[in-house]
């Protein structure tokens, strides 16, 4: 996470490619940053298999050599609104972590992409989270970020063996503005990614849940044109 | 991990099953504490099927209400001698951490735990893991339980909210003669978990390797019988 341990870590990087605006402009920074790209996808079972196309269309865009959909059914353990059914709230985002939370999600991804960075001999992991425009998710803060990287350290065999990971966070900081701002710095088109928790039958993306009133707020506040297709 | 906990955590608990010897007396061993307990076990790629065989026998041995097992292959990420065609060694265990090394594996299984612990509302975890007479392992050792349950803290809307989640490591401490005792104490027949790591074509157990030379000197010094086949 610091600067020294972005110059003297290795070329590979583990990135974990979601499909979403966040997760696109992560990928691009570490395209940026001129990693080797190993994206990982997790197929949990969410309700919206589009974010899965999403996530490949990126990846091609970006020519990245190699993009991994784990399959991981996190429907067998219920108790979301992303991969249960059970409706998703649309009143805007309030100060309560909402149903859309999934049960340690980003424990379980970046657990994946550490064990899949060891193998690979890699030692960077790149995860789109940020904790400003956001619903509160516990496991999007930094506090959490860095607990991670202490841990791989005692997890992982080459943690024991004195390497050192770090997870690279690098839109913990940014607004969703700075972010659509980001996205078309570098070139890459919003409308390839996916937002909305509630994708319509047409198509079209919601509009009023909170995934979709962040993306448009951030859009409309850097200027850059979401071509996106809102149902409201 | 205390006592304090132990007593005023809630009914049910997570308990990682993989079929072996240590997990099968880690869920005796919460059954006798009375707990409700689902089982989780991971079909991870493993060569050797009959793990899982052995974690489906002992769940019905303990009448376990709830037995889940999650596919997630980790032969995609490569690196192990026990989901990739590598030799399994079989001279004894070394000071270095062996090929039979999954990466991140302990992590990846209690990320998975915790998630169903949250879903189902539950708050104790149970892992067979022991620092004695084990592999070397770094993911088996007492700090990395340690700080899997601190990062359970903050990686989790339930933690988020003050509810503390127990990481239970009851055979931590003890040694493979301890375990197969209490195998004993609690009517479990070893002969219904598998630990070897290298299953010969006939069924029987290779005998020669880590897991066989530690389960097999642990039962004996224990004097309890192991009517296992050995090969060797």
């Amino acid at each position: 996470m610091s600067e020294q341990a972005e110059q003297t870590s290795g070329d590979h990087a583990v990135v974990l490619l979601s499909g979403g605006l966040d997760s696109m402009v992560c990928a691009g920074l570490a395209r940026e940053a001129d990693r080797t790209v190993h994206a990982l996808t997790v197929d949990y079972g969410q309700r919206h298999r589009i974010e899965i196309e999403s996530a490949r269309a990126i990846a091609a865009n970006l020519a990245i050599e190699d993009h991994q959909v784990v399959p991981l059914d996190m429907r067998l353990f219920g108790g979301s609104a992303l991969t249960a059914d059970i409706d998703v709230p649309k009143t805007g985002v309030g100060d309560d972590i909402p149903v859309t939370y999934v049960p340690a999600r980003n424990l379980l991804f970046l657990s994946l992409a550490l064990s899949w960075a060891e193998a690979l001999g890699a030692r960077d992991i790149y995860i789109g989270v940020n904790a400003l425009d956001y619903s509160g998710y516990p496991d999007c803060r930094p506090e959490f970020i860095a607990g991670f990287q202490n841990l791989a350290q005692i997890a992982t065999k080459a943690g024991d063996q004195g390497n050192q990971f770090t997870i690279h966070a690098p839109l913990q900081d940014l607004t969703k503005a700075q972010i659509a701002a980001e996205a078309a710095r570098l070139g890459l088109d919003p409308a390839m990614s996916w937002s909305c928790y509630d994708p319509q039958p047409d198509g079209s993306a919601c509009g009023e849940c909170d995934s979709c009133r962040l993306r448009k707020a951030g859009m409309d506040e850097a200027g850059v044109i979401d071509t996106t297709d809102y149902a409201a």
